[in-house]
């Protein structure tokens, strides 16, 4: 049987829809590795962008999820469309993110933007446990709807750099 | 530091929960081991229940999570709060389930009940690629709102035995 490839060219509709989806976030389901299985553990996040359009999530140290990233950066991201809340979940468009994990810095200038977008979040931010997680993209997979599918690397997702 | 278990004891209330999360679900976020990287690749699926009450995917053997789990059986699926679509994602009601993926043969009776509550699946579900799935349950992660964890075993979550 010949199986037809899904997966359309990237092009800038498809980059523009990605960094869209991207910029509008601000929870996600997070994918880790369970340290006591190996199986991929999915919860709930919350996640804004850093300052380059690096998805940027802030984590509780006592989340089943931060001890499995500290033991493995491996992680994935499935990032909604939030304004499409009504209708067929299978037809809104959505952008899957195979990333690494690493710690950064809760330097003011990013623990004010961060609250800026979500100011309930200073009830916690500054709890010792509570620090900022950049996911780092490494591929992407759009889905635009159905049988509109695209392969993104890196940059068709991230911010173009400042010119 | 002294870290609080943010978990709390099961109780009927919790396994109540789990299993209207379960039955109400029509998609939820499938997590698999990305073959080529190991990471934790996510997407999003079309599921229902089995007849025990067991999480049951309709997939396309054309799509990533397929391959995935034709190469390791491990998976992740989180459930969301179908009724929950307004105000703050992070305080609805989810579950996140570890599981074994295991195909599933499209016996008539499962294939009528899967129309019956998905009648525009007739397009596809005959195709030659597609194919049922059972994600049975190995354990689960309920989130209840800000801290009300439970850590649920498969029988927290699946229908009792009929008598």
């Amino acid at each position: 049987m010949s199986k037809p490839d899904p997966i359309q060219a990237t092009d800038d509709a498809a980059r523009k829809l990605a960094r869209r989806l991207i910029a509008q976030m601000r929870h996600a389901v997070l994918g880790t590795l369970d340290p006591d299985s190996g199986a991929p553990l999915l919860t709930r996040i919350a996640v804004q962008t850093d300052r380059d359009g690096t998805p940027l999530a802030l984590l509780s140290g006592l989340a089943a999820h931060t001890r499995a990233l500290q033991a493995d950066a491996r992680a994935g991201l499935m990032i909604a469309d939030g304004k499409a809340a009504k209708g067929d979940a299978m037809t809104h468009a959505r952008l899957s993110i195979l990333a690494r994990a690493l710690p950064a810095d809760p330097d003011p200038a990013r623990r004010d933007r961060w609250l800026a977008r979500d100011p309930k979040a200073r009830v916690y931010i500054d709890l010792p446990d509570f620090r900022f997680w950049r996911i780092e993209p490494v591929s992407g997979l759009l889905n635009a709807g159905f049988a509109r599918a695209y392969r993104l690397e890196p940059a068709d997702m991230l911010e173009p750099p400042a010119p």
